[in-house]
């Protein structure tokens, strides 16, 4: 997916935030904007947006020595998912069609996202969104790949979301299932250490893709990752950042998320703030 | 005003919503976004955020050669503030004080910002927006020196905003008033045009600062502005770009505004989306 020019300014907010996350000396942080503007003065050498998003934020890393910024946005927002699990599982639980309750509660998780926006007060509002209906919904894809799939791949998101990934996970139990996570800190995203703190490990095998973008971009990951993920009978990906550098892949995907922004949503044709599970065919199949 | 930070994504988003207006040319406007791009890369060398505002919009109108791109939505706003004069004048003529309501309806005209936000539906809930208290109202200072006061500066902002700030100036109507507009077009602020489109000219003498920043660079004014600027007993400002470019001026003015931005409400120690009615005194004297 090519660089939105909407997506500009939304990073360089972004980096605002992850700099007075990392340091309080402004002139830091005033550095660190003069190097962000200088990467986005490039954006055209880049292929999508979350490339430029890595470029971005490990100026932050560099400049004030702070490996994960959002170090404690993670761990907050795994807390406020585990505080929220049981009613989740509960609200799941009750529901006659239980796979798709689990895939809109995996859905919603995705409202945990530091790249839009801190502190997004899921917690008061959990049950209304979990009621929201889907604007897309391929289940029924999903149910028929069911009957024969064997390996399932899941590439997570953001941390806390995670916590909600385990009730899709549990529905999907009789299979052989991974869970890939990025290789490194980036944004709010998971990593193997949030994966596991979010009890994903109770229910697949955590692979890290080998690619720390804030997404998968396939020349960068590992053998093993892209093993498991051409191997894999369904796959599964959470999020925006995963949808845009993963859209036109060699490889039919699920995209599981809620379309945060006027870009995303533009582009899979639903209003902004709609929850989105969408089969995705290769293009050059 | 020093530059904000903050101010950098944001103008860098305002620039795009521009380019969008004045042209549907995608080259265009990845063009206007690298020229923005190389403003926003010199931002150390600009003394507040409006002077960076001009230079940005003006390479939207070297670039497409649309001198007004919010031409359009000048005209909605005055149009939409205008069907809405009637019931804002029967607001301000039930109150006591009518003074406050008047100086309070000038403030939620200031709604009308599209640096801010384009298409802010203020007819759906100007009513209860009129209710809302000031955070900071210095009304009792203002009522004291109209006791001895003979000459009134207002200086506008929006387009739109303008025509509620006939309802101001009808209460100070006693007085010699002269309301300062921008040289020429620049976001949504009005000039003469949009002035004269609003009414004021009903009111108050109405001259052009001789700048066309969204604010006001006394270095950049008219001498006919100066003097009329230094020879008023009161001057009222309206809006955040004239409280940026003003607030260490060398005379004591008045600032009315919604704070809409977290930098304004913040220097102001007001919560976002407050209103003020705030007594500057200079600090040079």
């Amino acid at each position: 997916m090519k660089v939105y020019l909407d997506c500009l300014p939304c990073m360089l907010r972004q980096v605002l935030e992850a700099s007075r996350m990392s340091t309080d000396n402004e002139k830091l942080q005033s550095d660190i904007m003069d190097a962000a503007i200088s990467v986005l003065n490039q954006y055209r050498s880049f292929s999508n947006s979350p490339e430029i998003g890595r470029d971005m934020h490990r100026i932050v890393k560099e400049i004030t020595g702070v490996i994960d910024p959002y170090s404690y946005v993670k761990q907050r927002d795994i807390k406020t998912a585990l505080s929220l699990y049981s009613k989740m599982k509960q609200i799941v639980a009750k529901k006659q069609n239980r796979l798709y309750w689990a895939l809109k509660a995996a859905a919603v998780g995705n409202v945990l996202d530091s790249a839009i926006n801190l502190g997004c007060g899921i917690e008061k509002n959990i049950e209304m969104e979990v009621e929201k209906p889907f604007a897309v919904c391929d289940i029924e894809r999903l149910e028929s790949q069911l009957e024969t799939a064997k390996r399932i791949l899941v590439i997570g998101d953001n941390s806390g979301e995670t916590v909600f990934d385990c009730l899709l996970l549990e529905q999907l139990s009789n299979f052989d299932l991974t869970y890939a996570v990025r290789s490194a800190p980036i944004i709010n995203d998971a990593t193997e250490e949030e994966a596991k703190a979010s009890g994903i490990d109770g229910y697949a095998r955590i692979i890290s893709t080998g690619c720390d973008v804030p997404g998968v971009l396939l020349n960068e990951c590992s053998q093993t990752f892209l093993d498991i993920f051409y191997g894999a009978d369904i796959v599964i990906c959470k999020g925006q950042g995963n949808y845009e550098t993963l859209l036109e892949c060699n490889r039919d995907i699920y995209f599981l998320l809620k379309a945060k922004c006027p870009v995303l949503s533009g582009l899979l044709g639903v209003s902004l703030n709609e929850y989105v599970f969408k089969y995705n065919v290769c293009k050059c199949q």
